[in-house]
């Protein structure tokens, strides 16, 4: 065995994990995103920076205000999912790195204070947490259902009023329910990916 | 335990996983990138696009072509990883769409026809993948070392002379050696995070 993670978990994060397009009516409870927010917070960014932000969406009123914005193929299982998790960067991030990065405080001003390179770290290094929180959610036990097919404005403008956040994903989150996916798509072999200098 | 993944490899990586700063001699093979790629090629992406592209620096004069671009503070640690990889968004990833989402061969020309629309997708997906990428080398019993402090002009021009490629991160890989990493920094709390709707 070439990988030191055992074949369990190798199939619940990677081999067997499937995005799910329906789910049972299990709910996702708190704890289990809490759970999941203590397993995935340690996974590395620049600078230690954290720029992801979850929303939770909860309510009937929550679901309604974003189903609206979903495209018309993700309308029906966003309104189903047992839980929603909108994933947006927060472009202000640097705010607080004095106290999430304490050898280099001055990163804050140095190097962040222009909002497009903050604009340009933020969208790296939350997609690098977007990608750690969707295993997290398998490591959970439950199946993701990430989506970009949406209309970003129109969430930004609902749920981040602020006008400092970048949506990136919303994440439909539950047990997989009947007929959750299509058999996988083909994924590029070694040699397409992998080049040696 | 509210999570599925069992401890060890919860510790393998996230928990106890840290980014290297120095490593032993051991060399890390093609044989074990070829694992990591055979596990973390199955994580979920948009449209099963697939940009990540991963250049293996292996040579010394492709160690010293890369080295001379990195940030001073990086210059010693990426010259003497055991193995450092370049990771790098294909702005082109559109081409391989009909094979490898068949189920919408036309998403290459109707979604992706601008290259700004192609640029945004491979940024985000490339990142998720870069994410799922470091989990692979940690899956691996590896330690990883992501960068950015470098010249990305000055990376892209040296390795993708196509000008089709943006770079994301430098990785170094292999086993930590010495004084690997400083105590760990804060992370955001749970509520820091998360809201609900």
């Amino acid at each position: 065995m070439t990988l030191a993670l055992d074949s369990a978990a190798q199939d619940l994060l990677f081999r067997e994990a499937r995005t799910a397009n329906t789910f049972t009516g299990e709910p996702v409870t708190d704890e289990q995103v809490q759970a999941i927010h203590d397993l995935v917070k340690y996974g590395p960014t620049a600078f230690n920076q954290q720029p992801l932000r979850v929303v939770l969406v909860r309510t009937p009123e929550g679901r309604e205000r974003l189903v609206r914005h979903m495209a018309e193929g993700n309308k029906a299982k966003t309104s189903t999912a047992p839980l929603v998790a909108i994933l947006a960067a927060d472009n202000e991030f640097h705010e607080e790195l004095p106290a999430q990065f304490p050898v280099f405080p001055q990163a804050k001003d140095v190097i962040f204070a222009e909002r497009p390179v903050r604009e340009k770290s933020a969208a790296l290094n939350a997609a690098l947490q977007a990608g750690y929180f969707i295993i997290g959610v398998r490591a959970a036990g439950l199946a993701a259902g990430p989506m970009t097919g949406f209309d970003a404005d129109g969430i930004e403008k609902e749920f981040f009023a602020d006008g400092e956040h970048s949506v990136l994903a919303v994440v439909n989150i539950g047990r997989p329910g009947a007929d959750s996916w299509a058999p996988r798509n083909p994924r590029l072999t070694y040699d397409e990916v992998v080049t040696t200098v």
